[in-house]
């Protein structure tokens, strides 16, 4: 046995497990690899001894944590390119390594609305990225242009798109070869396809029935700023819909007769089926809207340029007709919903209602904007298009009005919150932001995880849940270093 | 042992387990006294021999069904009085021995709002009541006179009342001899006060000043017809309330800033207590409305005698405010919450959802109207007041208007509908409508229960859920005669 084998075992700490229990054990970990080692095997089998031992004192050591909506932080904004590559660049590198400080090890960077040009610009510099010291740029998600009007939120109106071709008017938009599926994506380099996530709101023409194919591409497609019906909503999960975008926030409220988005966590795979026979033929438009639930129409956007789109109703029950034939075979799955659990988006009550109906889809994102800095003072911040917005404490919202933008909070906070709320374990908000959302994008056996073979992205947390140290690939990038 | 002990012994059956499950096991009942024996104690340890060996065929036995809302059924209102007693009491004892039907063997009639001068005459007349033949009427339910004018659905306006003088306002209402517990009620004949459940809206003046003493009283007060906030909701919960009347309907939809009423399913002891000492003092009225989700006012009543009330409004943060002192040593327990699944009244991924978040207090009501009746004919059926209700199917609603007026379905339908709906186990829904409403009544040593000592009130279903037939303390009432 080799002195310098690269090995660390982490000692006198709990591990966070893939049920949400936390349980003290030993982790080991190959620091030259940069990998999660199974410690039976390394300690009990091959008898290998550690290079260091490090002795966490009863904190918790958990997988880095994951932020899957973020729209910048530290002064950077992912949504604005000025033309300079190199800049753009440098601010990826600047979000990414000093975003360690939160806890946070793996982000999607997040595209709100832009004018239709800025897109391949932007979308080819998000490839994903990483420093030897800095967390993982996981690729992209696109909040938009594809969202509903009524849902926009802070997105801009003129900028807001239909879909008439489907997946060409995607590939019109994003670029086509920004969504080509890379298979190896996690291990590309610059120059690879970045798409992760893609929130857009079914019930916009043509977007629903685009939804099979970017699934198909590896393209997590997530409902959001949508005003889509029950009937809408479960025909874009049967087309292989798997998020929520931060549920509760611009889509309609939960009525009982018509529960739409927000009903999907309660939607059972053995009524699915049948509620997708429910869609009327297209030869009786007024039996559609006999139907609860179902909207006998899409919505289309009727731009000009220059001037506020107006919006076109044209028949999308014959676009779910389409789909019929398709979806006989897809199995139901609930989706997965990310929450911004900053105290002002939602109520705590709102929080562990959605989280007790289906808490294994539950996941934890900031949503934080630019101004996102653990140390940055309240007041008023420029945004963009010469808006500013104003932060008070964790809330942000837009300079003269009550509209929500964003949020400020960092992703450990969040848990910290998510704990508090619910009632229940720090184990149990951890796994909302590491196994969660790995799990969502299909990279549970690499991120958000302890499992043998994965990155050793991780963070020490003390039992209040307040990071103490950052570890990427196996060695520290961040808090009071240990021996 | 003799031959005639009067030991009857149901075999080939599944038992309904109070966690949901059904488990296939014998269960042995004392006919002439009534009541479920404890089968090990019989058959091994008294080593008995039953009279009757009944062979259930592989149907379910479950504990009779109990429906704690009900306003009528085959043609009889409880609401409508006349000032024959007699006439009253036939009305009684009709529904109560053909209801047996619908497997049904213990129900809590409703009063919709009356004329306040009609109540205490009802009231005397809704003692428990039972006969050899029927279900129990285990006493009266009052939905209103306490209730929101904007949330009370088809309750008559006029009639509406608001409780400025607390707990004495709701004796003045059902008269104080109606408000007296009664320990031991459930042996209670003739003469006994019948209270069981009061549906009111806690935002009304006086109304959650009163819940605490109603409580103790052996009141179950159940927030309904209510546009409270969360702080409020929170609050009557606080003071004992222990019940949500018809879940989603005549309530706020859940909004996620303030999801109010229905956000109380996801509400966590551990957050309850500093939610109530957020009320801000009666002396900062603009400090109220501050706080999210807190109102600075309450709702009065203004009735000039043969005009529509009219809406004031006075200071209830001070009504808050004094019960802060009498929180701080109450726990903090999830209410109980009753739902229609009668597929109209409420989107399917509704119902999931809610039983979801709390399964433990979901109960199933029928809100049934006087033309409940299995075999009744759709159309257009007298109400009162002139009023008119028209039954299409399972919908029911206000001539002329879309208001939904109560239902038409049978308790036994609801079981199979939740069943379908939350794609559980027919055990999990008769739970529903077996042992929680009894536990939430407090009665689950007595009814909806197979415990031993507990009446034998039962009903055998097929795999389907449909009732084969009923018993009542050991002897069956309705179905096909087993021999």
């Amino acid at each position: 046995m080799s002195s310098a084998n690269g090995l660390v075992c982490f000692t006198n700490c709990l591990l966070p497990q893939e049920d949400g229990g936390l349980v003290e054990r030993d982790l080991w970990i190959d620091e030259r690899r940069g990998v999660i080692l199974d410690s039976q095997l390394a300690f009990f089998e091959r008898r290998e001894r550690p290079d260091r031992i490090i002795d966490l004192g009863g904190n918790i050591l958990s997988p880095g944590l994951i932020d899957i909506q973020i729209n910048g932080a530290y002064g950077f904004d992912f949504s604005v390119y000025d033309g300079d590559e190199e800049a753009y660049r440098q601010g990826m590198k600047l979000v990414a390594e000093k975003i360690v400080e939160t806890g946070v090890t793996s982000l999607v960077p997040t595209l709100i609305t832009q004018e239709k040009s800025l897109y391949p610009k932007i979308l080819n510099l998000l490839h994903p990225f990483s420093t030897p010291t800095s967390a993982t740029l996981l690729g992209w998600h696109a909040e938009g242009p594809f969202i509903d009007m009524a849902k926009r939120g802070a997105h801009a109106p003129p900028f807001l798109l239909s879909a008439p071709e489907g997946i060409k008017s995607f590939e019109s938009a994003y670029g086509a070869h920004n969504l080509v599926d890379s298979e190896d994506w996690l291990m590309a380099t610059e120059g690879q396809c970045g798409v992760r996530i893609i929130t857009g709101a079914p019930e916009i023409k043509g977007v629903v029935g685009a939804v099979h194919e970017l699934t198909k591409r590896g393209v997590v497609f997530s409902i959001g700023h949508s005003a889509a019906t029950s009937a809408i909503a479960t025909a874009a999960v049967m087309q292989g819909a798997r998020l929520i975008t931060h549920l509760f926030n611009a889509m309609p409220q939960l009525h009982h007769r018509d529960p739409a988005i927000i009903g999907l966590l309660g939607a059972s795979p053995h009524l699915s089926a049948p509620a997708i026979d429910d869609f009327p033929t297209p030869t009786s438009p007024s039996a559609a809207s006999a139907v609860s639930g179902v909207t006998s129409e899409a919505f289309d956007y009727q731009t000009t340029p220059g001037t506020r789109p107006t919006v076109n109703r044209t028949a999308s029950v014959s676009e779910l007709h389409l789909l019929k034939g398709q979806v006989a075979d897809l199995a139901f799955e609930r989706p997965y919903y990310d929450m911004i659990v900053d105290g002002i988006h939602l109520h705590p009550n709102s929080v562990r209602l959605a989280y007790s109906a289906f808490p294994e889809g539950c996941i934890l994102i900031t949503d934080a904007m630019k101004i996102l800095d653990p140390n940055l003072r309240d007041g008023v911040h420029e945004w963009r298009d010469g808006k500013r917005f104003v932060k008070e404490g964790d809330k942000l919202y837009l300079e003269g009005t009550d509209t929500l933008a964003g949020s400020v909070i960092t992703l450990d906070k969040c848990v910290r919150n998510f704990s508090r709320f619910t009632g229940g374990s720090l184990g149990e908000a951890i796994k909302c932001a590491t196994f969660n959302p790995a799990k969502c994008l299909g990279i549970e056996n690499t991120k958000g995880t302890l499992r043998p073979g994965a990155d050793a992205d991780l963070v020490v947390l003390d039992r209040q849940g307040i990071p103490v140290s950052t570890w990427v690939k196996g060695k520290q990038v961040w808090g009071i270093p240990v021996n």
